[in-house]
């Protein structure tokens, strides 16, 4: 129970809105392939600019799911 | 007045709802027992996952306040 | 076509509402002055506290541009 | 023969033992699932503590395999 | 609920005999002055050495526990 | 469109001929296995020594792909 | 004897002279609520600038002091 | 004669050819606008990848400069 | 008010004096073209040795300046 | 008395143990060659996988020595 | 036989022609004095630039080199 | 003469009186064992607390030196 093992994807989302909701889409991805996400760690917030403004966000997250069940 | 000395202590303030609120409750606790609060750095920003989503966001602050007053 | 060089700079962006918002600030300053703004890069994320509240949120953000047209 | 191409995951071992043991754990789950195994590296240790106490460790890896057999 | 706060702090716990036990050392003392001690990071492992050989051990770790209780 | 979500895996290239060999090597690899490969950064440049030369260059790379084809 | 504890604190000292005396009034306050100051790492290196002069030099300070005693 | 005085730019050469061509066209088309170019300082190497190969190379590079003559 | 943006600079200042000597130089450089200078970080102490003796000291500044003025 | 000056050395050690061991190893080799051995830091641990077990740590440490005797 | 000792000395190797062959330079130095070179680790590239051109490529190697033979 | 290769040693100064005179100290005492002393960088200050007070400061060089004369 206490020798639980995880595993950490790193996975880029991206959103036009604002930078929680690209860790939002994020998140919703590594969903339709793996199962039982436990946390995720932003590693990097970057963006796409055009006509001189914020196009997208781009924020990285470390994913970590458990491997055991 | 130029020789203000400031303590820096670290607070994860967290959130269902966003970053920024998670940083807005880590203060906010802060002020229940610092004064002088002056200025506050973001150092990490995660969060936990379940059912596939969000359930809170984990945002670590250094927040600093005046030692001199 | 694919030799461009491009030019980095640091610009800290601030604003009352929200992280997000200090990133908006930023590169609508930084685009007023120069074009063909491409991507951004966040670096810190800080704030000012008053009253024991955000007073304001300050994000500091690498702006890429292109060089060579 | 010295063009080999590896593969790094990063995998999070925990034992209510030592950080050692966590190590091993990580190492013989990634075995289950991935052959020729060739080196790891600690990149975070951490724990839960319960009732002031460790209760497990947990040692983050990236493990390092072979992906040209 | 989902809205705790939590406070670090840094602590550098010393052991003759391991660098495992120089975080048990860490902690217990930690837990003789804060209650709801919830988890730890690893964020220096150094040590002493006298005619040759470990004296002791020194980890540093920051400590987390919740504030909201 | 915007709200592209992208992987990141990490390959370690080698070559004895020199680092940007490696880079292609370990990007050949990646794209055996993975398609829409968008970009890679470098993360590490090390190499095995033997008979006092380069044996060959190891440079670690992550590499971005699109997930949402 | 050899397993003693310590806490690290962190300190911002001000001065409008220099460095070392941002430094030394860190620690003299820091002595004011702490006894038994064993050693100070720096950790950032900062001033505020007026009239395109260094007003004050801002120097933070880990301060590291013995629990057990 | 000591006292000179140095200015850092930021800037992205790429290449399809080599990272070391990378960073001998974003040293030419710094040197097109600034004179008195010192020194350059490597701080990322990425590069875009079509059709599952190397479009181009891309190194960012601080460039030193003399601000004094 | 509450929404400045700041430019950040990078300068390396040097003397054969001192390193916050170096800091003065660096800033009374900066603040003959830049008005409305804010704050520093340092990023980098260095030094060049002649005859076996600290020739001059160069410390490397972050500095920031109001941009909407 | 206070002006005392030192060395420091990185030194690699292994063991099929432990990770402390790895640490006793690379403190023993260096005492051969050594006297007056201060202190060490960690700075990275890794290990060697066989057959998809730990085949033996590494442990890189920095070990402090005093030059002035 | 696992037990082996390294040791890690830094090395910087320049060359006019490019990144590579600094490398090359750094080692067939540093196998004038030290047998049983085994791996090197890139820590900084860097460069010297006259004429607004690369007069020669810096980069700052680790050298590990096995200590029990 | 564009080949020169280098070393880097890492010297702890430490001086009852400033941060400077660490640096001089640790640059005499490498002077007495090296020859054709070229730079520094500082990667660490540091200190010990006597009473209350700096008992010395501590600063961490490394010092590059020219190999191949």
């Amino acid at each position: 129970m206490s020798d639980h093992v995880y595993k950490l994807i790193e996975i880029v989302g991206s959103s036009p809105k604002s930078t929680d909701d690209a860790i939002h889409n994020a998140v919703a991805k590594a969903g339709q392939s793996v199962r039982n996400l436990r946390w995720f760690e932003v590693t990097d917030t970057r963006g796409h600019l055009e006509d001189g403004k914020v196009a997208h966000f781009q924020v990285t997250l470390k994913i970590g799911f458990t491997l055991d069940d």
